[in-house]
């Protein structure tokens, strides 16, 4: 009997990039809120995910330093499990509800592409970064404080894809007000078989669920983003025309489920 | 209208890992005849591909350097294609016929982690090196030669999973009487949604077709083999209980189609 | 005028590996305490630093993730200046005195390596993890707290070194009973002209000096740690013989200055 | 007594980074005339190397596919030693003489630093990649031909540096009318001591030895070069202004001394 959730499948169980949930998750994230081309933005949503017109183009670019744990102790081997990601949310209505959805998505971990793509979530492989804050006080620490400094970046392929830098100003009380809207995704699988590539064997919108979810330690402050162009890749559609706040903050939840919003395949 | 044969798709089709076929490859390969633990390769095989008690847990562990272009100059963006491999390949039987399957690959790229999935290539990430033969002489340049001598090896999340040598004896005239059996691997795409995790979207037996075969230059000679125990890794399950012979060859092809030989959820 | 106190030297200023101290850190650190063949600490040992006939081959093996900071904002650039290292430090004596001998160091960023080399440290590139504590409470965020568990991890040229976990059991009162030795190191720059390939043209024994040393949130508890051999390596030969306690702290210091205890040249 | 040719030094001299010489090398070559500003050119020459008032500023932007050994098979332990290279070379005058002197030179590999900063190489770690030509023929092969195009690129710090392409248009008979300059570099280490860290431990203009030089199957073509303003590197200093051809080639040469042309220290 082979085991996993995902290949590689195996008698044991423990070659699989991804065992089966609950998948556990804490993270140092760095978000910058800014503005898009609507025109852009609506240009990637998947059918039925529409403009959100109070929006006008509102989107957070994320960068995330994350430990994943399943039930075997996977927070102690790091150099598989730990990873670093960096994503775009743009504002989008789905059934008459505001929603964030995530076109670009970019990850350092193969695991993590794994979990991602049964998700809905669009990975790629990439290097990120974040600037972390350390206990040991120095001019190196970049402690949550008033004026602290942090910047972050992703690559792919060699080229630079996004650059971002946060001064903190003031201590964030209800984080709610800001991260509040759902994340809907594509769930893709293609289809290689000589006259069905047209029709992938997976193709759904879905809903990400996250038990326990938790939101700590949120500062907000000043930001600054920059999204290049680069040959061949299209986030630069999504490059800021105006930048908001940046946020730092702690976040965690677990996951155990997806919705399956709508199967485009029925 | 949003384009890609893979995640993400984009308006453009710039982003996506992958595009539509044809897949174009061209490489240089190490390949390692060995015999694993018999019943070790059996606990591997998926439903209804069977033990081939001729062969003796017969396996081949492949390392390749690859070239890949599709249809837009992807050979000259070699930051994002270009990329190095390494499988086992074990003999068994499907529908009476000796086949070869591939229950472990690595690869360091992501869009031949896209490209695998699809077929059903069960592919994590990993580092891949191996000897190259270049032309300018030296003492560096291990030549297509009598004594040339080549190394080869493959790690993922920072643990070496196998090691080979080998040293040129002779050109090999016929190379089909080496590499002859089609390739079966298990495409599998699994589902997150609470209730169904044990039914994947995707789960079949499929059959790799490739156009224009080309195995070039192949030379045969002694091999060296090993594949330590690594910590929550089975590839060691197959280690080698006796090595053959070491090749060292070109090989190229086109993929443009791919067989379902059987879908388990049928 | 070209500026730099590393290469590559710019009108600038930009481009150097390093620019002129004061240099800044912060990290996390886990390190493991361990007794290792006194006999083979004793083979590692430059010519005037002696075998510590106190400490019965007492050794520790650190692993740390730093943030780095010169005089420009380096800590607002991760990508280019936040890493990963891992090191051994032997028990000896120097001058009557004892000190902690640094003869293996591994680390995954250039930069690290140019500072490393001007001071002494024998440094090699590789990949360095550790579990972290993070601020959002989950399963997967290992709080400084009784219980949680850490991993840590090295690997060279695809090739696992070290491996180590501890289980915190304590926060510790007074780390200078732990941690207060002063760190010694071989600074040794070669010399390529033929004839002369046997007088380096910098070996000197050097002292780390560091301004503004802290040390925070000691935490200590059970340790493991496992040095395998690997092919064409010698850092198993401080394999452990016998494992002590293992610690968890932050520690930050400045570096300005280095004090030469004696030029082998001279 | 301990072993090596560089840090760190071992009793057996299996861990150093470098032994000594000899070093053999052999590589596959792109490489692209270009102009770049003979003011920038000039604000990166060190004391005693002038402008090349003939060459109006010409320069070559090499990448390399490189294989090494010493003398203990290192060829066969490609995770260890194969790396790839690029790098600028700038035409000046030394002594009344031309040469081209290297300004700026990247590298994926720890044993190519140690090497090239006992020569004088100003090396920084890097990823480096080149389109390979390989025997078996496809649309991904890239043969030695007319038509053929080949890709290059080099980042650092998750910035794309460079970006190259050619289409060979003919083979080049006689290679010495185009790459005939000896290299000359500034062999530089620097002191950490206070009050001396003006005053590097290692300061010296030095000229490249090679023996054993070869240099086949060359092609030229047409060339395209991309040198982009990056945050905080100078590289861009030397973007083109004008591009020539384009070349690829094969190249191997045995390295065993080098020549010191000046002591900045005496």
């Amino acid at each position: 009997m082979l085991k996993g959730f995902s290949v590689p499948l195996t008698p044991q169980g423990k070659s699989p990039l991804v065992n089966l949930p609950p998948w556990h998750y804490s993270s140092d994230c760095i978000a910058i809120e800014y503005w898009a081309d609507p025109a852009a933005i609506e240009a990637l949503l998947p059918p039925g995910v529409i403009r959100d017109s109070q929006s006008e183009g509102r989107a957070f670019f994320w960068f995330l330093d994350w430990q994943f744990t399943g039930s075997n102790d996977e927070l102690t081997d790091p150099a598989r499990y730990q990873y670093r990601e960096a994503f775009v949310l743009v504002e989008a209505v789905f059934d008459g509800k505001p929603i964030n959805y995530c076109p670009f998505i970019y990850v350092d971990n193969d695991a993590a592409i794994s979990r991602g793509w049964a998700q809905g979530f669009p990975k790629k492989r990439a290097s990120v970064f974040q600037t972390r804050s350390f206990a040991a006080s120095s001019p190196a620490a970049a402690p949550l404080a008033k004026g602290s400094r942090f910047g972050a970046s992703v690559a792919a392929h060699d080229e630079r894809l996004a650059t971002a830098r946060i001064r903190l100003e003031e201590a964030v009380k209800d984080p709610t007000k800001v991260f509040n809207r759902p994340t809907v995704m594509r769930r893709y699988f293609p289809q290689l078989a000589a006259g069905r590539q047209d029709k992938p064997s997976v193709n759904e919108l879905t809903l990400s669920l996250t038990d326990n979810l938790r939101i700590v330690d949120v500062w907000a402050g000043l930001a600054e983003l920059s999204i290049p162009e680069v040959f061949n890749e299209e986030l630069h559609a999504l490059a800021p025309r105006r930048v908001g706040r940046g946020y730092r903050l702690g976040m965690s939840y677990s996951v155990t489920d997806l919705k399956i919003l709508k199967d485009y395949n029925a």
